[in-house]
């Protein structure tokens, strides 16, 4: 029986985890922080595959979920937000190279899609979408039972469509892109902006204004709140109305912390979708719900790529 | 050696054609109006297909190129524009009833761009994305060498997707949507606008006002006809700029009669799509082209369609 290792690199932690074969429940799993002290990251993330490596040294595959522009034909991480010097960084390489098992390595929101539809909300759909809302939109697009790659691994970048021409500035330097007005950010900047221009809200004085603030204050009834994720959520639903004409997909599953927000963002959002897509044959059957894998969506993820590249060599 | 039959059903014409199993040279084709007299469409097609239909029987399946919602896996055309009574048509079981041989079904757009990549300008590239810019937009995409169906056929209608929020409303419904502001209809229609409002151009009288027109009075110089050209393939790279973040194909093919209209259109739409990607790795490679079927896109796509069902058959 061998063991599937797989990484998943999050903004504030490195977690790394064994399963077995035929398994999704991990043998073990380990965890450092992204960024500590003067060590590189490589050594500690070889350091922390180490740790969860099995004694009989069985391993089929090391699969690793990054965020970020990744290549998942050529293992090479483009940029790495949060890890200095990782700037065209052939992960799977130095993996191979370390540990002389096969590597192999997706985008973090692509890897969440398949997690999802292999394990997760999405088990039988042969045609998910899959959003995560939370610092950043990302996506990750199932066709016809296969994971959306593009000719260079950048496909299904679902944050960076645009839904307000000429709008607020991305993180990418374009302006009106999804991510730049339903993302967390745009839904605190949102409050912190009408609350300059003087709407009342309980938020008032909160340094440091985060999503998750908006959400609780949502929650107390706060209208300047509530009225923050009903705007991300109906552009969210435009989005979306433009996502299904182009991919019928016959489930969209939401992730990511703003989509713990519950009815306060999924109301308008469905509202929103029923007003703007194109015919109702597309909202016809669609199922539209939240991640069920939660903080395991990367290495559960990564587990269900290590399966589609084994089952790949079996054939 | 077997007999493929492949129909076009286009806004005027419906086309039929027989080919030898291995080529793409047809050994007969044939042409009836869509819309004539009394007689009903489909006992029109079935003598058309009869017409081409070889002496020795020997026909593997008739395909069948429809115009707007289509159900690939059922075979049924949702409506037919110019063929009134066409709802809900079962037209694979009718033609399965009629020739007892097997018959598929697609969508014109979507068989068009499995043309282009299996004959065509997009041979050899396993991620493509085409765009027809006529009376409407249509679209059809092919990743990692497979068309993009959707869970009910209805994916790739890339010319719903919103561009321009609360803009001029689409032939669906809705309003802003690319073919609404891009399409032949929109170009004469701005053309038309601005000359009401006092602008001056060529155009001037000129009574039932088409795209081909201001095409033509562009390529003599027409300032107005110029813009005209230059706001759709403004418009187009914007929506080019998103699909190409969604998809991430290594081709763009453009067909339809719009896109006959050169460097008028296209150095504007690039210039756009220059200025609105997300990242240079988007385009980096990216090569943008015009179709290279012609009139036989149609008919040679659901050839082209006709194979790929016919190696499933054999597998």
């Amino acid at each position: 029986m061998g063991t599937f290792i797989t990484v998943d690199i999050g903004g504030t932690q490195i977690r790394a985890a064994a399963y077995p074969e035929n398994e999704r429940q991990a043998l073990a799993i380990r965890k450092t922080s992204t960024r500590a002290g003067s060590e590189a990251t490589f050594d500690r993330m070889v350091g922390l595959i180490r740790s969860v490596y099995p004694a009989d040294r069985s391993v089929l595959s090391i699969t690793v979920a990054a965020p970020g522009p990744v290549d998942p034909y050529s293992g090479v991480i483009a940029a790495a937000p949060n890890i200095p010097g990782w700037m065209n960084f052939p992960l799977r390489d130095r993996l191979e190279d370390e540990f002389h098992v096969p590597a192999h390595l997706g985008n973090d929101a692509n890897l969440a899609a398949l997690g999802e539809w292999r394990f997760g909300a999405g088990q039988g759909h042969a045609h998910l979408l899959y959003l995560t809302v939370s610092t950043g939109i990302g996506g990750g697009v199932i066709t016809d039972n296969q994971l959306l790659l593009g000719a260079r691994g950048l496909a299904a970048e679902l944050g960076h469509v645009t839904v307000l021409p000429d709008g607020p500035q991305c993180g990418c330097g374009q302006r009106g892109h999804l991510e730049a007005v339903a993302a967390g950010p745009a839904i605190a900047g949102y409050v912190r902006d009408q609350m300059a221009q003087g709407a009342n809200s309980i938020l008032q004085g909160v340094s440091d204004l985060s999503a998750r603030a908006v959400s609780q204050a949502a929650r107390q009834g706060d209208d300047l709140a509530i009225k923050a994720l009903a705007r991300a959520g109906e552009f969210i639903g435009m989005a979306l109305a433009d996502f299904l004409v182009v991919f019928n997909p016959s489930i969209v599953i939401f992730g990511g912390g703003v989509s713990t927000s519950g009815e306060l963002l999924f109301a308008p959002l469905r509202e929103s979708l029923r007003m703007h897509v194109m015919e109702p044959a597309y909202v016809h059957d669609l199922v539209i719900t939240t991640a069920a894998l939660g903080d395991d969506a990367g290495l559960l993820g990564a587990l269900a790529l290590a399966h589609t590249m084994q089952q790949r060599v079996s054939v």
